[in-house]
Formats: structure tokens, sequence, C-alpha cells
């Protein structure tokens, strides 16, 4: 892990059983260890979007090539990395089609059809979907050719109640990741140069891997009107006066899957946080021979399957190979019970974050697992929050800078002149990108650590993945 | 209904708020309504999907064609209608990537890879996902360009388990669809014309819609050893001998939701099952300006969301307006409230399957809603197995045949000799298929209906979506 990161993750996910490669380039297998953690976010996630007034929808998978051009930002944000439809059916089409690699488009025209009084605001929706994107460099989760999302698209009576939404909507981005997935993050707002293509402004979560590079884990954008004015997406106001709606889209994506893999995960394999994993409790007999011991160990995991998500391998595989197995896969707690437990009234619980083994009596199981868990799920929020402390440095020049990401690569906070060519210039001279203007703004320092001219921001800069 | 059924059915979907049409040819988008549903479908069969010892995963959208060339069946079976992507990134591609049109392909490859030993065996991956076939008429969920579906794939050790993995999920297709969607469905097995392309042998759901013509609901296909052996997935047995898998494949779709429509839809619109209903009653108050009305609605939906899935209708449209829209939507029972009911004690539930009042004293409520939800689910479920065995009937020969499906189209039971040559004369000549050959066969005559030769099977036909 601290020789070689990348080859680390690529082992991880792979002996983790959360994926498999197939023939198909740069897209992924999600296995149903990495896709049960995938259904364990969607519906932590659906709920809250449901409870926001948000509802569900599916649109089209193939966009004609027009309708993605309708938008001049959009489409030059997308062009060069769209997967294109050319024959259907063993016919040429007359029109190409893209494979979505998002569906802005096709809810500007649908809301367009529907919305036509300010009775018919605000539209919430919201679609789960697959989308596409033609990456040259792929790696499972992070960045493939195809992943998997939601993308809340909605419309507003005012420019003010767009902002509120997406406001709200990176909130509830914050609470989920920072919650269930245990990954701290830092809220803040994109800068112009990076910004979603044809944005008003893009708000954004953050966080930081283990190796100190940033991820973007959740946006949520305010469109303004321009999609709306490109869609034709108006309603009569109150006073019979016709307008155009604001609008909002945000996402998050199997990315932070990855994310939970690289802020969690050590060398001895991935580490799932408790409220998040598919098995928080694995139960592994020890001398499963003798009797009572696999009776005991089945009577214990239908008792303690009211208060966790327990598995049991009795398999005739060694008790170490299955220790290796569930450390690998992350799983936060192990069970062992043996011969001499059983004598004892006793188990043996493994904890996967700190390895701390403790004796626990059976009788006292249902209350201690999931306190034990609520404390796993803690203890990996604040290890991490800590782990982003350490990583965090401040630099007031050039030099600063480019020392502190040799010496301690993570968040860089930096003040910003607010122009694009000193973004550019520390891209170039570093590789770090303005992660995000931080919702809690500090002034460090007058002067921009690039340029020296009057700052205006309080940035976040990281190398990213 | 009566006099254009499939201008009706296209009235239903989009009156109802179940779907919109977009610039995307052939591909609807599933609005909010109409998605509730299919969530709904989703979440009653993942439940059995898991309970059954099955897992989801995530395969690649995307396939290379050669791969879907692998299975030579397969291949003659979809190839005429897949939509190509030649470009990806602003570049042509070295070889063609299918939009998949199902995933037989790229689970045989993943098996390949991770199936060795009998321990591995047998292995239970299901996937919900889209699809794309490039179908040349569309109709909203009954065939369009793009479906949600779920697509199940098996690996068995042996040619039995695999036979029985087939049944067991015909049998909880079956359960879902006639206990949730309340669509009696005919049990039976494919003849080799319609099986699946490469399957050993295709067993199937079929419905009967309200205007006569049937409805292939759901399949579950054998394959035995086809897919494996193009994709070499094989296991070492027991004694160390190596040995092919065989393989099941079994699947659902949106389609579902057509059926529901078709079946116990009416003239005044949608009738949705309630166990299947997003809303199980809808709220109208009346008179509602008046004073304590209101509140005395929203402490009904608040009291009855503990037993029901209730809402509320208090814009200041119409009480009027408010009936018709949510007959139109086909949600089970209305409850309306005014001033005089308050008064009272009561409430009016208005049943929208067969249109009947009652009057209910509101402290009854909590029991009769959930009571009576179930006998509508019950009485859906009676009326259409009796239209269907009203619209079933026998025919001995040609004349007959031709003349039920003119006098009482339906379903035509009749004795066939097994021969492809029959099946095709009937379809040439009257446009009825078969449906299935029923799991319970009944011996009508020794010959059969169309060439007179020996008579080996009992065979439904019927014109079919």
């Amino acid at each position: 892990m601290e020789d070689d990161f990348a080859q680390w993750y690529t082992d991880v996910v792979k002996k983790a059983d959360l994926v498999d490669y197939s023939s198909v380039r740069g897209s992924m297998i999600i296995r149903p260890y990495g896709y049960a953690i995938w259904e364990n976010i969607q519906s932590v996630l659906d709920r809250r979007i449901k409870e926001t007034g948000h509802e569900n929808v599916y649109m089209p998978l193939l966009i004609p090539q027009s309708l993605l051009q309708k938008e001049k930002d959009h489409i030059e944000g997308f062009a060069p990395e769209v997967a294109l439809v050319t024959h259907g059916g063993s016919e040429e089409l007359a029109e190409p089609l893209v494979v979505r690699p998002t569906s802005e488009v096709l809810f500007g025209e649908h809301y367009a059809n529907i919305i036509h009084s300010y009775r018919d605001l605000p539209k919430l929706y919201n679609q789960w979907a697959n989308v596409v994107r033609w990456e040259k460099t792929t790696r499972p989760f992070l960045r493939s050719l195809e992943f998997l999302w939601q993308e809340g698209h909605t419309c507003h009576a005012t420019e003010e109640e767009a902002a509120e939404e997406t406001r709200k909507m990176l909130e509830v981005y914050a609470e989920v990741v920072e919650n269930y997935l245990a990954v701290p993050v830092l809220k803040g707002q994109k800068t112009e140069k990076e910004k979603f293509a044809g944005a008003k402004f893009t708000l954004t979560i953050e966080s930081l891997m283990h190796d100190g590079k940033a991820l973007q884990s959740g946006t949520s954008h305010h469109l303004g009107t321009g999609f709306a004015e490109a869609f034709g997406i108006q309603f009569t106001d109150k006073d019979g006066k016709l307008q155009t709606v604001n609008q909002t889209s945000w996402g998050i994506t199997t990315r932070l899957i990855g994310a939970l893999i690289m802020v969690h995960g050590d060398n001895r394999g991935l580490v799932v946080p408790p409220r998040i994993a598919p098995k928080q409790v694995m139960i592994v007999p020890i001398a499963q021979h003798k009797e009572g011991v696999l009776d005991k160990a089945y009577e214990l995991k239908d008792q303690l399957s009211k208060v966790a998500r327990v598995d049991i391998d009795a398999s005739d595989k060694m008790p170490g190979w299955k220790f290796n197995e569930y450390e690998m896969k992350g799983i936060p707690v192990r069970l062992e019970i043996g011969p001499k437990d059983i004598e004892k009234g006793q188990v043996v619980l493994a904890r996967r974050d700190t390895s701390e083994k403790i004796i626990v009596p059976i009788n006292e199981l249902e209350t201690k697992i999931p306190a034990l868990l609520e404390e796993i799920q803690n203890n990996l929020f604040e290890k991490a929050k800590k782990h982003r402390e350490e990583k965090t440095s401040i630099a007031y020049n050039m030099d600063e800078f480019k020392t502190n990401l040799v010496e301690n690569p993570g968040f860089i906070k930096a003040m910003w002149c607010g122009s694009e060519a000193c973004e550019n210039f520390i891209k170039e001279e570093t590789a770090a990108t303005s992660r995000c203007m931080p919702f809690e703004q500090e002034h460090l320092a007058d002067k921009c650590v690039c340029c020296g001219e009057e700052a205006k921001h309080l940035v976040y800069w990281a190398k990213a993945y």
C-alpha cells in the first residue's frame, strides 16, 4: 500500500471480489459483493431523495445527436467523450444516437412538454441509471467507460429556489457520505474552470484518499436558465407573465465505492464501514467438527440476525483461510466460537478496524454487537478525519505549494486571485487542481499564492483522481 | 375501449401519466407514476430472487460484436435487432460494440473465469438493467427500443439441477404476477419454434389481455450446455473429472406494466391492483373551504398512513376533476370527507374496481381499509380469471379454430402433432401463434388440429402482443 498505492488498489478490488474484468475495454463487472455495497448506498440515498420530495423517473438511453447539441456549452463539454450508435437493426441510421453521458437534454425536452404554469413547479425528478463516457485511461469505480449513478434534475420558479435546492442536495450527499461511508468531506464551490459545462455554479463534496489524492465525491449544479432557454422550458407565473424556469442537476456515482476503498482500506485489504456493509458480522466456527459447535454457531446466527447483518462460513476450509478472506473483504466484525468458548458461554469478537479481540459473554451479544458496530463506524470516520487533517497544509507561495505536495501530499489551502491563468499555471507546474472554494472561507493571506495579486478566495488544491 | 383497443391503450398510458414520448424514436420516458409501479414490482420480485439464494451483479452495457457471435443460435436470434456503437471519443472503433440486447455472453465469459470446481456451483446471479432491441413498430411498455428488465443467469453441476432452477423461477414469476399484479397466468413450455435462441427449452407464463390477445409475461430458459461449451465454462467434479456446467436464464420486463393496464383497465382508465399500487387510497376533501374539513382530512391521512399508502389532494381543483383524475390513474380507493361526514363521524369510500360507494365510521377505517384493499385485489384477480375462462375455447379443426378466433378471440386450446410446419401454417392462416404447451396437459383429441396426424401435445394458441 505504501509502496505502490495504484497496484494495491487494483489488487484489493479484485481480491475482495468487488469487480472482475471482461473483454469490454474499460468497463467493469460489478460482482455480488461490490453490487451489494452499491445497493446499500442506493437504498440510503434513495430514501432521502424521496423524503425531500423527489420522484424517480426513467429516460431513454440513446439520445439523438442533434438534441445533445442544443445547449452549446454542454456539447463542448461532452462531445469528445461520447459513444455513437450509427447502426440499428442492420441499417445505417439517418442520425447517429449518442449513448447518454448524462441526461440533461432529455429532461430539458420533457420538462418543456409538461411544465406550463407556476402550479407545475417545482418539478423534482431523479433517475438511477447507467451512463457512458469514452475515457482513455480507466480504473474500476474511479473512471470507467460505463458507470452507475443517480442524476437529479429539477425545475424551479426562481433562481433563489434553485440555489436552495442545489445546496440542499449537496447537504444530503455530505450527510450520506459522512454518516454511512464514514468518509469526511469538504463542502465547497467549484471554480469557473472546474464547474459543470453549462452550469451557473457547481457545488462539490471532496474527500481525501489514503495516498493524499482528492476524489470528487458528489456534485450539485445550479444550471440557471441556460438549458431552459435552449429547450424552451417556460411557465406562466401568478401574474400571467411568461417566465423561464431555473434548473439544477446533481449526481453521485459508483465512484463512491472507490472512495470507501481508498479511505478505509489497509494492507490486509478492504475495510467496509458497518452501516454500509452487506455483511456486518461473519461467524467463523473453530474446530467445527467437534460436537455442538456448528449447532451453536447457527443458533447464534439466527439470534443475532435480529440485530445485525450476520453470515456464517461453515465450509470445510481452515479457520486461518477464513480469517484472511473476511479481512480482505473488510467485514467489520469476526465472531469466533469454538468448544472452549461454548463451555464458558462466550465468543471472541475481532474488530476489522483495530484488529483488537474481545471476549464477550453470549448473553450480552445482542446489545454488544450493535454497540461495537457503531463504535467501529465512528472510529473509521474519526481516523479518516484525522488523516485528512494531517494531510492538509497551507501554502503562501508556489515554493511552499510544491514542497508541501512532495513532503506531505494532500490538500493544500492557499489563497487565489480568481484568475483561470493561475489555475492553469498551478496545474502545469504541480499537477494539482483547484478542488473547491470551501463554504467555510478563511482569510489566510492578502495575496494569491500564484501571481501575488489580490486574493479573492481560499481554495483547497490537490492532485485528484 | 371496445371500439379501438389500441387507441384506448395509447390514451391510458399517456393520460394516466405513466409515460411520455421524446425525440428518441421508439423509446419511452417512464414518468413518476409508471416508474413507481415498476419500483414496486422490482421490490417484490427482488426480495424473492434473493430469498431463493440469488445475488445481484452488474455487467457492462456494451458488448464486443465478436463476443455476441460466439454462440451460433444466439447471434442468429439477436443479430437483426441490435444497435451498434461504431465510434467512441470521436474515433472509429476497431471493433463495433453491441448495445446489450441481453447479457448471456457476458455472463458466459465471466462464469468461465470464476468457476473451476464443483465447490463453485451453483452460481446464481441476477441483474437489473436496461436492454436495447431494434424494433420497427413500438408501443409503450409492450415493445420498445429500450426496456427495463431483470435477467437471471445461473450455472449448475447437472442438467436436472438446471431444470429445477428453470421451473423454480417460473413459479416465482407466476406467484408475483398472480398475487401482486392480479393477472392470472398460464404456465407451460414453448414449442421448439418459439423457444429462446440457443436454449434447450423455454418455460413461459402467458396472460390474456382484455381484447383477447395473449401477452408473454415472463420466460425461464434451460440453456443446457450450449453456451457453456461456447464459452468454456467447466468445472472439476468430485471425482476429479472435467465437466461442463448446465445453465439457465430467466427474465421479466417493464412489459408487465402493459399487462396490468390491458387486463384491469376500463373506459375510465387504469385500474391498479392494491398490492402494487403506489397510492392505495386518495383522500378528496369535499367543500374543503369549510372550517375543519382540511384539518380532519390531513388527520385521517396521517392516521391511515400506518395501514396503507395514502395521499391527499388538497389542491383548489373541483372534487369532480379530482374524481376523474384518480379514476384515470386507477387508484384503488377514493376517500371522500366533507362537513356532513365529519358531523356524522364517517367517510365515503369509493371502490375503483366496482364503482361501489360505502359509508364507513371513521373509527373503523384502520381495519376496514386494509380489508377493502384485499377485497379489491381478489376481485380483480377473479374478474380477470373469469374473463380468461370465457375467452378460452376449444378447436378440433381449422374451421373451428378460425371461427373461434373471430367470434370469441382469446386462447384456443387445440391438439398439435409437434411439427413446425403446422405452427407455420396456423400462423399464416390465422395470425395466431402457439403460446405454450401447458404443464397441465389434457388429451382433447387424437389428431392434430391442423394436419390431422397423431396429436402429441395440447397447445394454447392466440394472437399475441
